[in-house]
């Protein structure tokens, strides 16, 4: 159970500033679906809607990296932090961009490998090599 | 400082199963840099021989995933970890693989928004759409 | 499930030492209800009481900060952590302080905030800057 | 050292886009001192406005929580995550905003008390009490 | 739910190279029951094989530490990470290889003070000691 | 530079109350050294006493882990948190407890492989095995 209320289509759609950025997120992910973590920001409509504005930019918008590979980079941070919500609704939407069971498991490789490297460098405490820092 | 010696390659030639892995690593990575991390596993030959055999098969061999992607997931985990070694390491890969400057902030607007939306998460507590477990 | 037993009330009432502490839990906080928390920790009574008076000493005594306030920093700490039963009951006891839903907002807008450069500080590896090491 | 290129004032007051936020920063703060975070970020104009505009909104509206209790917030959640730059920017800027000793020093216990609790709690696995889901 | 498929025995017998590493799962564990863990990474058999070679290597092997202790430290540091199922199978391994109550009740008395003075120590930002360097 | 002052012996003899556990701790150890987390840790006086308190009992007391393995448990968070302090204070500890060379290695691989295999369940979101909830 959420520690907010989680706020239902109507209750949205009640008050402008918040129909007006649910709006514009079903145009852009052309879908009717709305998760539950929007409807917890919700509770706030500047947050929600910087929020929204923050990952729309980042994740939508035209740029150097594909979004699929965003996707996988949103899953690796997660799955560091724990996020248990995060990982699986960024696995559907890389699965939804078209992420296949091979990338999905080469992307668990890497995870686990830098998880592992990760605290064997941090238990022996390797000083940077002044080559990594030009 | 480490907490563990980190070998000269004269200590790690002196070993013949030492100097059989970095001989490879350096075949490998065509190059005769071997950085610190290598240097602090050399104190045990088993596992720097288990550690680089995952890393290679894992960051080298043909796979769905092309290596500067994956370069760019080991980044992801480093920071949320906190591993500030492994972020100067990798970053120092990603660029030798042709990692772009656009790429690079591209990658930072990830990681600094899945960090954000990680937290927002965690203290919101939101439980997992049905949507998400098909 | 929890993987140490959650001792009873019928459990605790027949240690002496056991019972003396959550007696004074409940004067304390002027409620019958004990939270599961305690339950396990009431595995090792010398745990218990050391883990009751230091919570008790930094939580519930007079300081230099209002009880609130601490119960926010509380809160900040365990979703960093992404402790999901730290941040339920201290978001319960942080309501039952007079959090409004104002403060509730707030208080989530500056984890994600903290969350999102403390991850971007990280990808960057900034340098402290020396106006702050005065 | 940064993984990234920390931008000088001749280098931002060569673009627009930079010199835009750097002033708006300069006029919010009331200080010629811009620090290393914004340097770094300013490689990609777009990510350095997010950012800030999130930071100013975040940190230096008016609200339900005074400013000081947000940088309490900042502090206790880049603590969790172990962000070495962001505790010393932080600190420094709750001491700018009247932080007494006495107020330090509670904060460091709340977060020594939560970093305990959070492991005991995760250790034991404590199931959520009905009593908080209310 | 996973965010994979977890292979039933059926599934796994059908593909020898799984097969394989399932058997010698079930020799070098004396048990039929392989938890879902090695069950989720059969989607990638070089995963799978490569994974439980470490394992077996680093926690059932002859070595320096007793495999109870090794045990422990895996259970400390699943618990700082916070995850959830870690805890629990490696909770039940040591409670399998003879961990008492005590033993249990002691670990997690010290988990937790590692988990505060970890903590303070960030929050504090305490330089090391020039005495722990040689 | 710690956020914080590090209080000298004089500083300290100056105030009983800090004198007192400055002592005491002296008398325990058997040693003269006190390391900078209690000299920063000084300048709350309940909060230094509470900390040793509590640090006393868990590492120093007769009890059913041997001290040495405490410090291992000990290692393990700390590396998992990425506390370097906590890191190199333990592992000196570690050291001056008889923690041999062929230790330190095991230690190090039971870690990296707990790191591993954390990230890779948390990637996958295995479902805890009911075998485990008995």
């Amino acid at each position: 159970m959420a520690t907010v209320k989680l706020l239902t289509d109507a209750e949205v759609n009640a008050v402008p500033a918040l129909k007006e950025v649910f709006d514009d997120m079903r145009t852009t992910k052309k879908s009717d679906f709305v998760n539950n973590f929007w409807r917890g920001l919700a509770n706030d409509p500047v947050l929600l809607k910087r929020t929204w504005e923050g990952l729309k930019a980042v994740m939508t918008a035209e740029g150097a990296l594909d979004p699929l590979t965003r996707e996988l980079i949103y899953i690796a941070v997660s799955t560091a932090n724990g996020c248990s919500y995060c990982i699986h609704s960024h696995t559907a939407a890389a699965k939804a961009r078209g992420m296949t069971e091979a990338q999905h498991a080469e992307l668990l490789a890497v995870i686990g490998l830098a998880g592992q490297t990760n605290h064997l460098v941090n238990a022996m405490q390797i000083p940077v090599d002044k080559e990594f820092l030009v």
